[in-house]
């Protein structure tokens, strides 16, 4: 087989077939296909598209491109939740203790922040040692002995992966829909889970701007979920405005371990947790229905199970728990400064990309992958859409590390409000719950 | 400017501007914009196009890549003739001296063979010593002092060409109209002619395989050359057989040479040679219409003086024109082997694609562009469309260089030809004559 024959079928919209698409993989990830093959070959992709069996094959074989785990002997059945990625998105870390509590294991493998969203290993290293670079055999090790553990993707893991996606980062390939399904399956099916709950955000803090394209990637993700032969369930949620009343790595992390000792936290992000919990127990085969689910997972937490699960996590990836137990070791900005409101009468917008790339500018994110972070920056909100303001309150307060970025980030914030005389409601957060259980 | 705009925009099907075109070629010149962008750009033109006016764009930027040649102070317009390539063309080597002898200029860069087409150097190489490699301040004196010269792409003319070709090569992109005008005319228009006559080639043994597609190319080629300022005739001419009576390098550097003497020659190829020559004349001033032109190139030719041009531009490129008088010095293969007629009746398909092929496994052609070649191998073809054969009678005569190669070579030719009860005509030579003077 020739890379040519392959790029030339793609480039004709015609169809490939499961062995030239895993013969193309193979020869990007052994050098035989060159990376200017490999980007005219994403080039197509992204410009003709695939079809659900294309992709299907392409997941398999970037996969297989790489180390796979197997999670034999489980007390069940193993399930991880994958988000696409938001604006102050800390639900992986109150729901994989609260879910492991519950009996059912969580072997996850998360990413780093890029651009506006921010990424779950980031937020967990603000526990001071919290190690997410441990080996696969130790991931596994945890997974089975305390029921969950979190790492970053490794070398031995999808090397396809991590070659295309570094090449589409710099060709204007990323928002290809079988590309995106397949980068994110090819790691799910590779870290050796039975079934999966996709968060798929949208708004304007996500990669998808709204339901339709949300719902089209929630679809495909099942389809193709399918094939694999991984039960997925996946839902479309809100990211017009930031959720929860947090952003940035260590404030976030606080956030979800409040969820966790139970105490009153914002609706939006308990909502979530909650509901992305349940699917996850219903698929775990804990629980029959989502509000049988939802009761559980609200018994761990309030009964403490669900922050012990969390403990145990932490304490096995080498964190150390004072810093969780203490959040003011951790949450150590340079200065706090209010932002306060324009105007009075109601919060009608806050736009989660704007506070996302404001944000960034703080330090919380990442410009490009080889940035680093400042884990103690951030932002908390105290005002959200629905929410009465008055004139000169404040609508959040900005934790600097650099005073001197205060000015370019509240000329960002104040385009990220709007405000309206009468109340409005709060966006409705679950839009679509999408299975491919069931089906044909 | 980033390379990202650029590929966004033409991966969105969206017109670039003539700046953000240019800034794209000189970014992958300087090596700003990596070669799998370059890639990824060239699979996003050849999937979505270009309009005539980006097309244009591309190719100045291409030209200004490198330097241009620029012949002021010379008798008259310089004009050149460009093929786009086929199997026994060797036109351009009688064509040269023709319209050079009739007081044209004619600065000519050309090419080597690739797959199964063959290349002006390689043919003129057949003469000892020619050199194709000069000075582009020697090409322009010889240009000067003798009327005509032919050398090879130099390191300085159209860098950008250059890399986009070989990026082309391995990524399924050669087929794109944009790129095939931009190639073609960028190089021209660097070499600092007034007018090209373009040959396009249609048919099996070219790379336009129909008329329209042929015509679709010449149209083109006229658009854009009226907007770089280059006056261009394009001519569709037939490629479905080869062209005259030889194919193989020093073979047709003989066939070209008999035509310059005034010896009868093959009906097809003198006919092209002088209508191609006869718009160069038109092009170049010295005629008022095509009858008249065509007579002024046959008197050239009947009284020596092209013959004897020929001689002044071997000489002038250091060739030794012993061996152009005595042929016998560079038709030296080590074996000939007739390949017969299977059966009788009347030749009606002679394959030029085949026939390329064969000559290819000779020796006389590339399979890449790193490959040698033996100038002494090739075919005499004794039949072609609508002659009547017998069983058993010669078709053509093989030049071998290595008699192990029979084999291979009989098999391919054996398909290459067709035959018939009844006697056909032979292909129209001059489909379509195009041209972009006289249009608003």
């Amino acid at each position: 087989m020739q890379a040519s024959e392959i790029l030339r079928a793609k480039r004709d919209g015609l169809e490939l077939t499961a062995d030239r698409i895993r013969w193309f993989v193979d020869a990007a990830v052994s050098g035989q296909a060159a990376d200017y093959q490999v980007a005219a070959f994403l080039m197509a992709v992204r410009i003709n598209g695939m079809t659900a069996a294309e992709t299907s094959a392409l997941t398999l074989a970037m996969r297989d491109s790489g180390r796979t785990i197997k999670f034999d002997g489980l007390p069940g059945p193993a399930v991880d939740k994958h988000s696409t990625g938001g604006v102050g998105d800390k639900v992986s870390i109150a729901l994989m203790p609260i879910v492991a509590a519950c009996g059912v294991p969580v072997p996850m493998v998360a990413g780093r922040g890029l651009g506006h969203t921010g990424g779950t290993l980031d937020k967990l290293e603000s526990i001071s040692g919290f190690n997410v670079q441990l080996s696969l055999e130790r991931f596994e090790q945890i997974v089975r002995e305390v029921g969950a553990c979190v790492i970053g993707q490794t070398e031995e893991l999808c090397p396809a992966d991590r070659l295309f996606y570094s090449l589409r980062d710099v060709t204007e390939t990323v928002d290809s829909l079988p590309l995106i399904v397949s980068s994110i399956l090819c790691k799910k099916s590779a870290e050796g889970i039975d079934a999966l709950v996709m968060d798929v955000k949208s708004g304007s803090g996500a990669f998808m701007r709204d339901d339709d394209e949300a719902l089209e990637l929630a679809r495909a993700l099942c389809d193709v979920g399918k094939e694999l032969g991984l039960k997925v369930h996946a839902l479309v949620t809100d990211m017009s405005q930031p959720l929860g009343r947090t952003v940035g790595n260590a404030l976030e992390l606080v956030e979800a371990v409040d969820l966790l000792r139970g105490e009153e936290t914002a609706a939006d992000f308990a909502q979530v947790t909650f509901e992305l919990a349940a699917h996850m127990l219903m698929l775990g085969g804990k629980a029959g229905s989502p509000e049988e689910a939802k009761q559980m997972a609200h018994a761990v937490v309030a009964d403490g199970r669900a922050l012990d699960k969390f403990e145990q996590i932490v304490e096995a990836q080498e964190g150390d728990w004072v810093t969780v137990e203490d959040p003011s070791l951790i949450l150590q900005a340079v200065g706090e400064e209010p932002f306060v409101s324009p105007e009075g009468g109601y919060v009608t917008g806050v736009d989660a990309e704007l506070i996302g790339r404001a944000a960034v500018i703080l330090g919380a994110g990442r410009r490009k992958a080889s940035d680093g972070i400042d884990a103690t920056v951030g932002f908390e909100l105290h005002k959200k859409i629905g929410d009465p303001v008055a004139a000169g309150e404040p609508l959040l307060t900005t934790h600097l590390g650099d005073l001197s970025k205060k000015d370019a980030v509240f000329a960002l914030l104040e385009k990220a409000y709007r405000f309206g005389p009468e109340p409005v409601e709060p966006p409705t957060m679950i839009r679509h719950v999408l299975s491919n259980e069931g089906e044909s």
